[in-house]
């Protein structure tokens, strides 16, 4: 084991520019290609026609070639008659030479064809060159078609050709060697059950491959090797000595007993960055061994993808002569305080939603190990290393990782998880694919503050008011008085206690939390479960402070269910559902109301009329009767 | 022939809505795909998690595993030290499983090893469950990973095997077949020298399926079949019957004398649109054959891409359950008049550029049948049916085809033409690909004015002024006396006579213009060339007047020399590259000064900078003295 000292941590701008300054002479090799096959490929020499379009004076209509001076003198009073029995006129179709002599085409809409079609009449004149395309009016042979460093689109296949170009000159696509290092890594295959104890899923080489593969690179990617002086060195002499243009090692990168990566670099070549200031990322190691670019990079998958886009996918572009386009950027409105350590740049992944004018951007969890903090946001919000972080309702700059319109069309859902939210996300993703639904799970009360802030389009709540035995009603009276809020139900359901399979420690209501050999797990303060469970024991005339692990605190059904599972507690509170899922016993204890609330100004947004939609099908009430521990008696009910 | 009468021509929103309407449930079939290969697919059921990830408690740092309750009551004055030797710490790093009985991990920075790694010493405790990635952070099994319809990008890849998904169920492709039918056509190929007369280089299939691949769509592009109902037919059945999802046959839509496009898809199966009411595009055919969609896509090539684009590759998306992203839009101002045709919705092919704090647009030429309308291009301004066009200065919306922030660096370049542009244009891009150089050719007033109205950034002008002998400093000094300008050499070139080779009419200098069998082909008024002209004629005594053609004018050396070349005019005046480019002769008459005008507030841009740095090194240089009819005694000198 040995400390984790950097050389020197870099910032991301100055670490780009060490890295890309190093290697700003490198462009792949090039190849003459077909002209059908170049869509998407960056032109190495300049391209100049070969033919000149139209290579012919051609009709630019249907209708009669004639000479101009033919046609003077036309009009309503005095119409003239060309004759095509005699060579005067001649009928010609759109793309037809024309004929020799002929100077201009009158549209077929403006004749008046008689004796069978041998005379042909007209009631105004046309000019010399009229409905013609002359001779290179839209290419002329030798001139510049593209410049060098040119992307090919699909339109410019079609100059290509038309300019008689049938091949041209690109770059090559470079190559890229992967080679995931992990003594604990194992690889997922079709006929895979069961992950090893203590072994993890090598998945970022896969991740990795299809980001080059999207900046235009070809991949080749290594079986996992061992965290192993000598095997990564092999490996990586050999990927350096092969065709590849560019080497990454996943992972190693950090400073951990078997992190290689960094030694075996620094002995074939050179290290030119050691760290960089940013998280997720911060143990990327860049570097060069023979003329190549060779880059450690870090292994959590969030910080695997960040360093990747920021440092390689880059240099991947640049390689074959072209940019990578910048993200598309907004400014949006921070939901939640989002503190950030000094001193380090933070990618932090974000869900961004449009409500009524504003964009509102709400965080999702940090942890770098967390590939869904990625694949649930739609956004980044990039603190800078000189910030201690951004308060609620601050005004941010995100970059969008989706579409513009998509983020406008998203449907921000904070509060109260439930699983039927996960089905009712299906159900409308199937029916109208550009209404993303995004949850964030905050707990009843936290759902409610949001619509309160305006923050959310709608929120999940199942908060019992102790006094009424009613749902919701009183907390939308005392915390949304001022605003105009619908309340309609998603479902009933059970709630009760997850407890192992078996129930060993033999749970059968609230009274038995006291048991002396028992370790409960609870949820958070405001959620609705955690009102639940305060509401049974006050009517059972129980004190909550004398149950053990009381204060020890989850925030979803889930992860609840996996604390139990895990041996941490022997119960905790949840849905069936959430029990059913990991396969653990369940004890109800009572059914209580699940609603949505939302604020009547949204009620017309064509995304909340679809989620209302969904909501009263069959199909998905169907489905939650199906999930167990749901009664769909009063789905779709408007409350209030 | 017959007449060019369209059912009922539909405004495009309508024919979109008639013709989706009808494929409104026409989803592709599913498969199932390895996750590594499911990269831009888009989910046919929704995917639920297999495994909890992380599957153990793991060591979120390297560092020592131990239970935080040891760790309770260190400080700076009291250290705590564990003992590595008797498995109340253990070593540990990023990943591994926590061992049994341990419930946090302190970082190895925090931790003073001693006795030979026997200890480690700390002074500050630390939480239980700190620094460890709990079972299931990420995510927990049967949870909902992805919903139906949602379009797998690489971070999704790795969110499917860490949650143990090695396969996944996507939408199928979409097949479409593309039919190129027209007698005129010809393939081009590797061996193709030259076009027969009247012949026409097919392109549209290639151009088409490029677009359909785009889209996601497997693509077969069928021979070209001629202008024969018959076989068309045979095609279509033939094609509508195989696994094809969608038909397109390209072109034959409109209504020449071999357009049975429409005739054979009324009599296979039905018409649901015919004529649609934009320009270009107007020719469409939309219908439906044994239940799948055939599209009859107009033969020009900015009709055919417009009309695809706006009708076929949306349904292809939808046929994936997807939607496409719009197209990114800003506000721009217009540089020109842009007369417009009322009752067609217009799509206007555009390029954009960035003047000081707003967007400038410089309309193309109309004409569909001009590939390089579009490929020069990047914006589109869509001018709606409503309207009778837009006046210069007004402010527009445009729609992107480009990157906006490549469109941020375009330079604007309007006047002049000169082929040493398109070298210029060349080697900036090869060296900087990020600042593309779009030249518009208005003649070297025309650039002047756009100067004036803060329409461009620079402009290349050769205006003689009569009195002084002097080039462009008059000009300047009488229309951009407001501005402060700067006025850079970039070449001097012959100017001289084109005519045919051999110079059959025996031209050798102004005077011979005057011969009866001699007509001229001009350039036009405020052109640097025709100024040159006049002061030539006038130095020798002469009336323009008596020059037969005198009053023909084209816009351009290349277009002048087309005249040439096809016949049209025995002489024309441009320089010599524009004569050798299309292999005519070459009679010299005066050499002249073609400088660059630049305002001086965009001399401080990282384009402009650019560009004066390529003007002056000698690979320019070098190549401008190698086309022949240059001087480079100047280039780069600042004259004003």
């Amino acid at each position: 084991m040995k400390r984790n000292i950097y050389l020197k941590m870099q910032p991301l701008t100055e670490a780009q520019n060490i890295f890309w300054s190093n290697f700003s002479h490198y462009l792949t090799g090039e190849k003459k290609i077909n002209s059908q096959d170049a869509d998407g490929r960056v032109t190495s020499r300049p391209v100049t026609a070969v033919l000149s379009s139209p290579s012919f004076h051609a009709s630019a209509m249907d209708g009669l070639a004639v000479n101009a001076e033919d046609t003077f003198g036309a009009t309503d009073d005095s119409p003239v008659t060309l004759h095509l029995d005699n060579d005067q006129a001649f009928a010609v179709n759109t793309g037809h030479p024309l004929p020799d002599g002929k100077d201009a085409v009158i549209m077929i809409e403006n004749i008046l064809l008689q004796d069978g079609g041998n005379t042909g009449t007209i009631r105004a004149p046309i000019y010399p060159w009229q409905n013609v395309r002359k001779v290179g009016e839209d290419i002329v042979a030798t001139e510049l078609l593209f410049p060098t460093h040119h992307r090919l689109g699909p339109p410019d296949i079609g100059a290509l050709l038309t300019a008689g170009c049938s091949q041209v000159w690109v770059r090559k696509k470079p190559q890229v060697v992967i080679i995931p290092t992990g003594t604990e890594l194992v690889n997922l295959d079709n006929t895979t059950q069961e992950v090893p104890h203590g072994k993890t899923v090598e998945s970022n080489s896969s991740v990795l491959g299809a980001l080059a593969r999207r900046a235009g690179a070809i991949t080749q990617i290594s079986p996992i090797i061992e965290d192993q002086y000598e095997t990564i060195k092999e490996r990586l002499l050999e990927s350096v000595r092969s065709d590849a243009d560019m080497v990454v090692i996943n992972a190693g990168s950090s400073a951990g007993t078997a992190d290689y990566t960094l030694q075996v670099i620094r002995e074939l070549g050179e290290v030119l960055v050691h760290g960089v200031t940013i998280m997720p990322g911060k143990p990327t190691i860049l570097g060069e061994v023979e003329g190549k670019p060779v880059v450690g990079n870090p292994g959590y998958p969030v910080s695997a993808l960040i360093s990747f886009e920021q440092f390689i996918m880059p240099l991947l572009s640049r390689m074959q002569g072209m940019e990578l386009p910048e993200p598309q950027k907004t400014r949006a409105v921070l939901a939640k305080n989002l503190p950030s350590r000094g001193g380090m740049e933070e990618f932090r992944r974000m869900i961004t939603g449009k409500l009524g004018s504003r964009f509102v951007c709400v965080p999702l969890k940090k942890g770098a190990g967390a590939i869904t903090t990625i694949t649930r946001a739609n956004s980044i919000l990039r603190v800078p290393s000189s910030s201690e972080g951004e308060s609620q309702g601050s005004t941010v700059e995100i970059e969008l990782l989706r579409p513009l319109e998509q983020i406008e069309r998203t449907l921000l859902c904070t509060g109260s998880h439930d699983l039927t939210l996960d089905l009712l996300h299906d159900l409308l993703k199937k029916s109208y694919p550009s209404y993303p639904l995004a949850s964030t799970h905050v707990g009843s009360l936290g759902g409610i503050m949001a619509i309160r802030n305006n923050m959310t389009h709608l929120a999940g709540s199942h908060l019992l008011d102790p006094e009424t035995g009613e749902y919701n009603i009183g907390y939308i009276q005392r915390y949304l008085e001022e605003m105009e809020v619908t309340l309609i139900n998603l479902v009933h359901r059970q709630q009760g206690f997850m407890v192992m399979p078996g129930n060993p420690k033999n749970i059968n209501g609230v009274a038995d939390l006291y048991n002396q050999n028992i370790t409960f797990i609870n949820r958070q303060t405001g959620s609705g479960t955690r009102v639940l469970l305060d509401y049974e024991l006050e009517k059972a005339g129980l004190e909550a402070d004398n149950i053990e692990g009381y204060d020890n605190e989850e925030y979803t059904h889930m992860s609840v269910a996996v604390a139990v599972l895990s041996g941490k507690a022997d119960a905790g509170m949840g849905i069936l559902a959430a029990a059913r899922a990991l396969k653990l016993d369940f004890i109800p204890v009572t059914e209580e109301r699940y609603d949505l609330i939302i604020p009547k100004l949204f009620l017309e947004l064509p995304a909340i009329e679809k989620v209302l939609e969904v909501i009263n099908t069959s199909s998905f009430q169907k489905a939650v009767d199906g999930m167990g521990g749901y009664s769909t008696r009063q789905t779709g009910r408007v409350i209030l």
